[in-house]
């Protein structure tokens, strides 16, 4: 209880990988490219992870240290999520039907509710190992007011896409962002820094810790 | 000679300084601010290196290690360099005199023929220690093809800045490129990855070594 009172619910965003010339994803996402084309390569450094092989049911195998211990923090103290439509799936404009239940299979790795942002409604999903997904129409604030209220004092995690990030960073919204900055270059695709002016809006970096497969992971910070 | 005859001569980007966010200079470039407002933070790297203080004057100096390599490979196998005509001074539109000769003093680093891009004749200007700054109102192409034949073999290296580097990159013209990505955020200023499909125009990561100071080297490289 002490712990609830005494710590604020932050907003964070954790362990996007972003290519050298500033790409979170590659250009053309379908429903056979998730993370667009080229896309994958910016996580590298993320699949062989012990946080990612336990994701994916092979909970004692991957890899420990400096690359795990970063996937592995952008999942403590998180009561709640959200995502952009883009990052729940293929789909754009309404819901044909309600078949499409996200990229993740029956179990998805979130455990907790996730606020989907989308201009069209749908009834809550709850699919297995806690997980349910709820479909906001009320844009950014509202979803993140009711991120917050069903995190019950826990972090909030903005997972992404890029757009969704900097709609929230623009706002002033998010207080830690967490980036793996990979050895890849894409060229075409999700920019996450276009248009955020960082300083400005009070960030700025404070910590940098290179990582094993020739990644960098940068702690960028909101000045209070 | 061998070695002139089997080598094919480069043109090279070195020690290029880039922000977290993309950014090679901040915003505002003046006299008082030859790498914009807040760009020199980008170089916390370098200005502790061996290669930095020898070039001013303390040649005894500095660090050695990882940064340093990357500082002095910057300057082996060098014939000519090219520059942009902001990276050579604040002065914009037609030379009022023949006064402004540089940011770097008598004697400036270079110590080989320098090629400045402008659309303003400027007779040649011949400084201490080698340094001769020739002006091509010709352009890009012009200025590398007398950056080469001064070059005699050796390699050419576009100094900057961003616009100057992003047009020989576009161009096809640049065999290598190294940049120091700096625990850094700049918000505004030079970007320059900004409309680079560096995959499409051939490049590719080669190499990617963590520094001393929260820095990552990286090499990118045009497949032949």
């Amino acid at each position: 209880m002490s712990d609830v009172r005494t710590r604020t619910s932050k907003l964070r965003v954790e362990a996007v990988s972003v290519s050298i010339d500033g790409f979170v994803a590659g250009p053309g996402q379908d429903r056979e490219h998730p993370l667009g084309v080229g896309g994958p390569a910016l996580f590298g450094w993320f699949f062989p992870t012990r946080t990612w092989q336990a994701m994916h049911g092979q909970p004692d195998q991957g890899e420990t240290g400096v690359d795990d211990d970063a996937a592995a923090r952008g999942f403590e103290n998180i009561g709640a999520w959200i995502l952009g439509r883009n990052m729940f799936g293929p789909i754009r404009g309404p819901w044909p039907d309600d078949d499409w239940k996200g990229w993740w299979g029956d179990e998805p790795p979130y455990h907790v509710p996730v606020f989907v942002l989308t201009h069209h409604a749908r009834a809550p999903l709850e699919m297995k190992g806690g997980t349910v997904f709820h479909f906001v129409t009320g844009g950014m604030r509202a979803a993140l007011a009711r991120a917050r209220e069903a995190a019950g004092g826990r972090d909030v995690r903005v997972g992404g896409g890029a757009s969704t990030i900097r709609q929230f960073v623009r706002a002033g919204l998010v207080d830690e962002l967490r980036l793996t900055i990979s050895p890849v270059l894409l060229g075409r695709g999700e920019p996450l820094f276009q248009g955020l002016d960082l300083p400005a809006l009070g960030y700025e970096c404070i910590a940098h810790v290179p990582g094993k497969r020739a990644v960098a992971h940068v702690t960028l910070r909101r000045r209070d």
